[in-house]
């Protein structure tokens, strides 16, 4: 690392209640001086760092009020977005850490970062030779986050019936996959005719639809589970965990694992049918990865099995360079992304 | 039995489908002829009947869609209306029960039923020298439906925070003691300050408020639970369900027992904020009483050795003959009734 060197990151100019608009954010340049970073500190150039949905709710104007602000702290305007991320140390004050090791953990949206190693899920990364942004996705959070959602949470057992909304996001192409390997009939949603031919041709879900053009959800899910849902994993909210509980079988269980149509504000509360959760003795469990570390092996040995093979597909959305980053998240809110949504913001 | 009699039974006019009226309902007679009894069937003098909120759900005109309508089976007007209850053989085609003998199980708004002993939760009934009345409420499923509920369900911890509504009611009032017994910080909402009062003195909850007076149920549940609810007990559904959601802790439990504020269709349905379920980690579970029935021997053995020795009070509401059950079930729906709704059909 050179002594003195500039560093860019992205910012918010604002705080976010609504949907995010580009504009909502700014590059700004900040100075690196090596010898002004605090001791055991590490330097890292960030590569591939990963673009969540939930960042959103970290943005608001009352973020700092929830009681979970301690899980996912606010960020105010102007200030430095940590994200979960690849890198390579450039300098480092810590002697577990020399330059050019390849590190996986808390980054940030820009071109440097620095950080102290210990926490933040700091960590060298052994690629085990998958690309360094299957470490963003699914060798990551949120491959972590369908795998800890569908068993743990959700229970599949093999020939259960599956349902997964936002199926070809993120998290949702991964719990499909998952699913179908363990036994699961799997059916997903999408928003668009291109990515439910995706799920069905190349994931190898089991059927899929385009809830854009479905005018009755309710029906729409009798007709793709005449026999009931088993597990719904739910990564929206709304509407359609309504149409989901309606359609649950007996000791059903719902892993909430996002809301997406709750984050802009613009959807309406889910107000599912609480005599059918009586009824049909339904379990509705919300969860976050993190708190899934200890089976954060067995996850990775299964994950890097299935890609390995060729029996599972890690599909990203890869965007180049710090400046995308704006656009990369906005599109997130508008089903823009398909599978997991990473910017490379340098080569290694 | 006399060889012909005759038997008055309360049946429903019509199918119900708003807030029941005592006009919905009438005494019809019947002729039970005992050589016409089926074979292997008992004759059983109704002693003492439970009164509930669920039975509005089978008299709906929509009831027999319902996908769970094998679990609480619809009831078609003028049709007998089986119920839990109490009462004794008078005559008995079947070798296993004698004239004279007390029994339990599911009987009917009548003076007399007629059925098969097999099934139906049936047997004769060791009094164990409690009233009758116990054996109905306490010491029977609206019992099992707290201890379970509580316990297995929601998983209440010694020290923990539990908040219960409809806290006066069948359910409701042997929750607060169960929890309380158990070590835990007992908050519970009724209808009205003569309940409040009586949950307070006589059940010895923590605390205890009157829904009706709160205009902010958020704010009012964040004042009795500054560190927050670890088991919400949910009776009413709606909006409550709503406001506690958003008071509770980390990892909290709600257990989902009933949702009166859907039965009539009055209320609007719960949207709670799944960004909390999710952060949060909660899980909203639904059950019923009847899945815990391998629970009940545990359950009657702490029951009965708390109202022995003082420290559970069974809290009955007993109206007389069998001409008041239409009041009594109308009641039910305004919060008239003041722990176990029962009606004593005759005396023993």
């Amino acid at each position: 690392m050179e002594p003195i060197m500039t560093n860019r990151i992205v910012v918010a100019k604002t705080h976010i209640d609504g949907a995010p608009k580009v504009t909502d954010f700014e590059v700004k340049s900040q100075v690196l001086v090596q010898s002004a970073q605090p001791a055991g500190s590490v330097v890292v150039r960030n590569l591939y760092v990963s673009i969540d949905p939930y960042q959103l709710n970290r943005l608001k104007s009352d973020c700092s009020r929830q009681r979970y602000s301690k899980l996912t702290p606010a960020i105010a305007p102007g200030e430095e977005i940590d994200c979960y991320g690849v890198g390579k140390v450039v300098a480092s004050g810590d002697p577990e850490y020399q330059e050019g090791d390849l590190v996986a953990g808390l980054l940030t949206w820009g071109e440097y970062c620095v950080l102290k190693p210990a926490g933040s899920m700091f960590r060298k990364l052994d690629t085990m030779g998958f690309p360094l942004s299957n470490h963003v996705g699914a060798l990551a959070i949120s491959g972590l986050a369908a795998y800890a959602g569908l068993f743990d949470v959700g229970k599949a057992k093999k020939g259960e019936k599956v349902f997964v909304s936002a199926a070809s996001g993120s998290v949702g192409h991964m719990v499909g996959q998952f699913a179908k390997l363990h036994g699961c009939y799997v059916v997903g949603s999408a928003g668009s005719k291109a990515k439910v031919e995706l799920l069905k041709e190349k994931l190898g879900f089991d059927d899929a639809f385009n809830y854009k053009d479905a005018t009755d959800l309710k029906a729409t899910l009798k007709k793709y589970f005449p026999d009931g849902i088993d597990v719904y994993f739910d990564n929206v909210g709304g509407a359609m965990l309504e149409a989901a509980i309606d359609n649950m079988n007996t000791f059903g269980r719902v892993a909430v694992c996002g809301v997406i149509s709750q984050y802009t504000g613009a959807g309406r509360k889910a107000a599912p049918n609480l005599v059918d959760v009586v009824y049909e003795r339904l379990a509705i469990k919300g969860f976050v990865a993190a708190d899934f570390m200890a089976v954060f092996p067995e996850f990775i040995s299964k994950a890097c099995e299935h890609i390995s093979s060729g029996k599972m597909v890690s599909m990203e959305d890869i965007s180049i360079g710090l400046d995308s980053i704006p656009s990369a998240f906005v599109d997130l809110f508008s089903g823009g992304n398909v599978g997991k949504k990473i910017v490379q913001i340098a080569q290694e």
